[in-house]
């Protein structure tokens, strides 16, 4: 534990010192990968240029004011390799992840937009399984697809397709989300099995020889916030879907934003089998693998156990846990009390170990 | 005359037979130029697929009610080649056009979204300059960004970067525009000179060795809106930006929608010379090349020399022109009273003579 606390120390002189300042030459594949790379980008390079106070907030979605409504609107690309995979699919995912992005900021999906870029030569039927994909997605999801773009580029490039969605949504009343209001004391919840959607992707590429049973979570997380605003609104501090980057670079984005630790108790966070062994093999920690279909909130102590009562109510949100909690210390980190009985810093993802995941 | 009498009845035959059906079994370049073949993949397979009322209507942007207010929603892809040109960047399309489809909606812009994806490799330097011009394009445009998502896909798979860019507006409550309400006598206005910035591209990229001074004409043309509903409102019957498939494309479509003719006095619309040399070689008309501000509004014939002089007002403005005007017949076609005397029919652009021009 000694080792611990110097760790702990150097880093949080290291972490006040900084500010994040996007100083790399070239762009690589960590850059788009949701953690710290992704992170100085948006904060250092895109946030001071477009200077304003709904991107400084730099949440899941920007908040506007439309006619006295709160508006929440949001964007993001999807690149996903292959184009299907166990359990969804590009178009697929690329409706449940903005419909996501809407829903974790407290707002009811209203209208998506979609933009294609397609490759010369694909097949019109991958294209037809895609849209057809989307418009089940959105109808699953109660949000119509209202305008669209397309554009081809030639053989070679965009695999097939990438495809941009954008939603916006109408702030629930009932929610007042902001990282700011987390206290000490406070829960944190998981709606279910973490790490799900990237390992499916992972064996779904055929470079692992694996052939474990694994299935993308794709899924719209909005009955899960119905659910807590239901139960504990005035509860409910924040909400946070984990996809690229995983559990462990949101749990580290909200306790940079509020300045408080929190502490994860790892034998609480599930894990399939299949998805255990798979990432052993990978090297790689499920806390930094994308989910697709999964809520984390942060609820006030007192209302910690009727909020998971009512995770646990909606469908597909039976293995729903709280998996740890916020401390006044160590501000900035998160610090996992892991299987064996020790303690480690769970840092934000760095590198791209799994690339083009969404 | 007789030809074109014959041809003119046999293409209206057609035309009444034919609903748009997505039968193409591969993508083709063609899909993405903005011409028939990109029209028949959205009216017959993603307007199908997603059908709602607000995608219906095929306009630039999507009217959406948020809280009583008139909401206009549209999203662009931009993976126009070089992503640096005369007259403008890549980032600075990416803005301006989607503050075109706003502003010929009627919609002020009120927000903006940006997603990129970027090619692992990309000089961090290039897209520095691309997010700069972005932010000084929508400070000129008044309308901030205020979320995005970054990708990064592997070297080779996107050409430096494409950006996908969503606006939200709010419409400007004197604007009641349809291509519904065009009525035969109505007269045609055009902002300015045409086909600069697909000619702009098309020599930047040097495959031609010509060394004409075009350079792109991207601008936002919401001053153009608004001098026209200040000078004209209730007699702007609707508005276009004439941008893929050119000013060719917009006036099929808007004959299309009304039911109406088009006549269009070739003379009378401005194309720079060294523009129309470039296109003599490269075998185009410029009536189906690409325009990044210019402005095409369908105005009533008692207002139409009022909202002339109304656009020639606004900077930038001065070469507007009234083209030509509105007929009965022949219903759904656009005719050109050429320079020499003759009449030729002007279709929608077929195949994609200018790949990746925005």
């Amino acid at each position: 534990m000694a080792d611990l606390e110097e760790e702990v120390l150097a880093r949080i002189e290291r972490q006040r010192k900084l500010r994040p300042r996007f100083r790399d030459s070239v762009i690589t594949m960590a850059h788009g990968a949701g953690g710290k790379a992704t992170h100085t980008l948006v904060a250092g390079l895109f946030a001071h240029a477009y200077a304003n106070d709904a991107l400084s907030e730099l949440a899941d979605a920007a908040r506007l004011d439309i006619a006295g409504a709160p508006v929440a609107f949001t964007t993001d690309a999807f690149v996903v390799k292959p184009l299907r995979f166990p359990g969804g699919s590009i178009g697929e995912l690329a409706i449940n992840g903005t419909v996501n992005d809407l829903a974790v900021s407290g707002a009811k999906p209203l209208a998506i937009a979609t933009a294609f870029v397609l490759e010369e030569g694909l097949d019109a039927n991958v294209l037809k399984a895609e849209v057809e994909a989307m418009a089940r997605a959105a109808e699953a999801a109660g949000v119509p697809v209202v305008a669209g773009d397309t554009k081809v580029v030639e053989r070679g490039k965009a695999d097939g397709m990438y495809i941009t969605t954008t939603g916006i949504g109408v702030g629930d009343e009932r929610a007042r989300l902001s990282a700011t209001s987390i206290r000490p004391g406070d829960h944190i919840l998981l709606s279910g099995y973490i790490a799900d959607h990237g390992t499916a992707i992972m064996l779904a590429r055929g470079e692992l020889e694996l052939d474990a049973d694994v299935v993308s979570d794709t899924r719209s997380v909005w009955p899960f916030v119905v659910a807590l605003l239901d139960a504990a609104a005035p509860h409910v501090r924040v909400m946070r879907d984990p996809t690229r980057g995983g559990v462990a670079t949101v749990l580290n984005e909200l306790a940079g934003d509020a300045d408080v630790g929190v502490v994860l108790d790892e034998d609480r966070v599930p894990v399939r089998p299949p998805v255990k062994g798979a990432c052993e093999i990978l090297g790689i920690d499920p806390m930094y693998v994308a989910n697709e279909g999964q809520l984390i909130a942060v609820v006030a102590e007192e209302a910690a156990p009727h909020a998971l009562a009512a995770l646990r109510s909606v469908p597909g949100g039976e293995d729903a846990v709280d998996v740890g909690r916020v401390a006044d210390q160590p501000a900035g980190m998160v610090l996992v009390n892991t299987t064996f009985g020790g303690t480690r810093i769970m840092d934000m993802l760095i590198g791209d170990p799994l690339p083009r995941i969404c």
